[in-house]
């Protein structure tokens, strides 16, 4: 590895602590260096607050290190533009930082390029493109909800080695190990939303929330065509009901929709097709919320929904080593995932978890 | 590692070759050792032929090398009884070899510790228990069948994700990587049998031979109660029959009976219980043809008898990243794999494979 890769690593692995906190900005990390060695870091830490670049200039400047003549790094491209902060790009020539290393443009058509420009017609030199893939890796979701509109879709399965999520009677305790239980609410920490059907409130009234880690709540979504779901569910009474998010028909009556607003739960009415919610038109009109992902936690009828649909962007499949026998299938439809790009495996307690990404 | 760990290892890497060729004999390895340095190997190569032991001193002797004091690395204790060949421990003691350190005693309880005591009897030092838990991993076909009389009971599916190991047509082409059927072929060639049930030679017609890797064929074991397969099937017709063996019931016609034999094809009559082969009854009398060790290919109700039945030592599942929807079933039973003691992960093409062992 070239000593940019290493620091263009070390900006993901800054980018990285802000996870969960930055949407709908991008993980960003920050590193300045002069001969060859860090002297000042920062990254993104949370919307509305300071950028990386910021950061990592004002944690030198406090402490009285010189940045003239510096080199930066950074895994996306500084912003030109004026938004909550000043233009990154103004901070970078305005301390004669003499080179910026940067990961990957900035994805919005407007605005791609333009840091770049002005930092060259500055006299600063630019490299961009350092760690490509693993830059476009790490805001996948940013990257995916900027060019399309759309969250950045995860389905998560826990089911049996021959493919059941729960028993004949719809029971799915205890399906995935403890450790495979864990990493699911270390993933909802860094999701901007989980979302499941309406079935697997009634038979699960799960809370969907961060237990077995450290970290904020997700939203949570619940898609419920017409409004059925009782309100004594853990989703709708608990003390986050705050965070969750009912995707309901257009035609629902407004008398169902005040029930649930009241209570202080936020109701989105979308388009149906075929008897069902359009998932396109429910997904754009939750990315106008700011969430740009949603980690899609079942039951069976709403992730194959999605897989039918090609709305999935990546799929986590937790498989325990039990035959079930007689029990729910964990998906109702027929797909290759052999040809999406990546397929890794993991070990995860006694589980498998099989990661496939488009 | 130790220095006797490592000589050890090297015993069970030297074993290892004679897989699949000196059944129903052990694997077995052996290293002499002067000065902490290997001076001459050898490995039971085939049934019939040499022991270990004698052809590591053999090795020495005809180049030259004195033994006298050396050290002698063996996986399994020398046998001390006349069988097919001269028994080990007389030679060894005859080249005054002045310590011998075995993996694990010998299982038959007639003969278990003879050798040791013989040796020590003749002033040789002794030690016993080297890396067990390898050595009875290694020769785990053998152990199980010398204690048992029934042979190591490996279970080989192959299925999507959805727990389908063939489509609504029970066609099964297709289903695992070429990486998968590959390994498959190399197993073969490793057990001393390969066994499927008659469905699967009616949907499948397959050779069950050996032909992705080098090697051996194995027997190829079918089960069908009435004998009524076509005779003109693969495994009743193609040059390997005589390696073909049929398990039927005990109330098949002596005609029935006479049409394969006239052409090589081996056929066992076994009990029967509930209708259905006994199992257990079968894989004796298959014993006693000196096969220790099987593979069950399949398909579901096959596969789903032996794990049923409780008579499965370890399962191999290939999981294909793929989702069949409708389909065949692997199996079509209940059980919790994860109480079983080794539960190994490993990649195999696209695939995965789940390694569990009893």
């Amino acid at each position: 590895m070239t000593l940019e890769e290493k620091l263009m690593y070390r900006c993901l692995e800054l980018a990285g602590k802000g996870a969960g906190y930055v949407s709908p900005n991008p993980l960003v990390g920050c590193v300045i260096a002069k001969n060859n060695k860090i002297i000042a870091e920062g990254y993104h830490k949370k919307f509305g607050s300071n950028h990386a670049e910021v950061n990592a200039i004002n944690s030198a400047l406090k402490r009285g290190i010189s940045i003239r003549g510096s080199e930066l790094y950074v895994n996306l491209e500084p912003c030109s533009h004026h938004g909550k902060t000043l233009p990154c790009v103004d901070k970078i020539i305005e301390n004669k930082i003499s080179k910026v290393v940067i990961g990957i443009k900035d994805p919005h058509p407007l605005v791609s390029g333009k840091g770049i420009r002005k930092l060259r017609q500055n006299g600063i030199e630019v490299k961009a493109g350092v760690l490509e893939n693993e830059c476009r890796e790490l805001n996948r979701f940013f990257l995916k909800y900027v060019k399309t509109g759309i969250p950045y879709i995860t389905i998560k399965t826990a089911q049996t080695l021959d493919g059941k999520i729960a028993d004949k009677n719809y029971n799915s305790k205890w399906i995935s190990s403890f450790e495979s239980r864990k990493l699911v609410h270390k993933l909802r920490r860094a999701f901007d939303a989980v979302l499941i059907g309406k079935n697997t409130v009634n038979y699960d009234n799960p809370s969907l929330t961060v237990r077995h880690a450290k970290g904020r709540n997700p939203y949570r979504i619940v898609i419920d065509g017409k409004l059925e779901l009782n309100l004594n569910k853990k989703l709708f009474s608990d003390r986050f009901k705050h965070k969750t998010i009912v995707i309901t028909s257009n035609n629902v009556s407004k008398k169902k929709i005040h029930n649930f607003e009241r209570r202080n739960i936020k109701v989105i009415s979308c388009k149906t097709k075929g008897g069902l919610i359009d998932l396109k038109d429910a997904l754009r009109k939750i990315a106008r919320l700011g969430i740009t992902s949603i980690l899609v936690e079942g039951g069976a009828f709403t992730s194959t929904e999605f897989l039918k649909k090609n709305l999935d962007d990546a799929n986590m499949i937790f498989i325990a080593p039990k035959i079930m026998g007689e029990g729910i299938d964990a998906f109702n439809t027929s797909i290759d995932l052999r040809w999406y790009k990546k397929i890794n495996y993991h070990r995860s307690g006694k589980d498998i978890l099989i990661n496939i990404k488009k």
